[in-house]
């Protein structure tokens, strides 16, 4: 990796400004989020949110399998997070992607079949509308808390509440 | 959710302030980071990234399960990612916790047995080690980058490379 000393001459410049404060595991603000990998995304950024607020769940898509319950699950559970925001975003690059043809493909190359799950994406609005909704009706989490779902707009770094 | 207009106050000031450039969909630095979901560690910070310059994954733990390996393999096929980083850290709540034992609860108060893939995990250093060998060994990766794996400390803001 080419630049593996640069990124960690990065993290010596940040540990040196580094205040531990008195960050506790669970996070203060009782709150998850789920979103996509995008790199143009910073969610801790766009929510305003500081060190110990909240904790970061991304995957390509922003989408809400099985294993994004299990992190919801764990969360709630040990560590006591209640409310949860979904963020979905602009131009992602898994919309129009066929997963189903990637896996075909990825299977013609290899003989072995992936089994991982994956979710049909539409749009904006409806991929946040379905991500609510499967963790609202998820029997592994507790329902107390919010939840809902938000649209970034990587052309303007704005959020809009659609769930 | 109580503090849902906070939030969406704080992303107005933050879009009032952005800045688009020219970011594009594919990740600048080619570069993607699986992480832990943890509220106190911060990657795009901790790595002193700008907007545009990786994807990252998170998830309870930083394990490499398939939906990890569904994320790398879009981030690599379908965005040009090429090296990839684990970034696990010291005191994580996943450490210690008995998840089958989780599950067992979960499925004695629902009557639903959860059907996620969880990873045991051992020491930061074994984990970091364990998760770079599973992305390594995938054979729907593309094995022409580098991969290493990283602890971070939250307590002195630190990473370590081990692997």
């Amino acid at each position: 990796m080419s630049r593996l000393d640069d990124l960690l001459a990065n993290n010596a410049a940040y540990a040196a400004g580094f205040d531990a404060g008195n960050l506790a595991r669970k996070p203060a603000r009782r709150l998850a989020i789920v979103t996509c990998m995008d790199a143009r995304l910073d969610p801790v950024a766009a929510l305003g949110l500081r060190p110990g607020d909240a904790h970061v769940i991304r995957n390509a898509g922003a989408v809400i399998t099985e294993a994004e319950i299990r992190a919801l699950a764990v969360s709630q559970r040990v560590l006591g997070t209640r409310d949860v925001l979904v963020v979905v975003h602009t131009d992602c690059g898994m919309r129009g992607l066929d997963e189903r043809e990637l896996r075909r493909e990825l299977e013609a190359e290899t003989g072995v079949r992936p089994d991982w799950e994956d979710v049909p994406m539409r749009s904006p609005d409806d991929d946040a509308r379905t991500a609510v909704e499967r963790i609202r009706s998820s029997p592994f989490l507790d329902h107390e808390g919010a939840v809902h779902g938000l649209v970034y707009a990587v052309e303007t770094g704005r959020l809009r509440l659609v769930a």
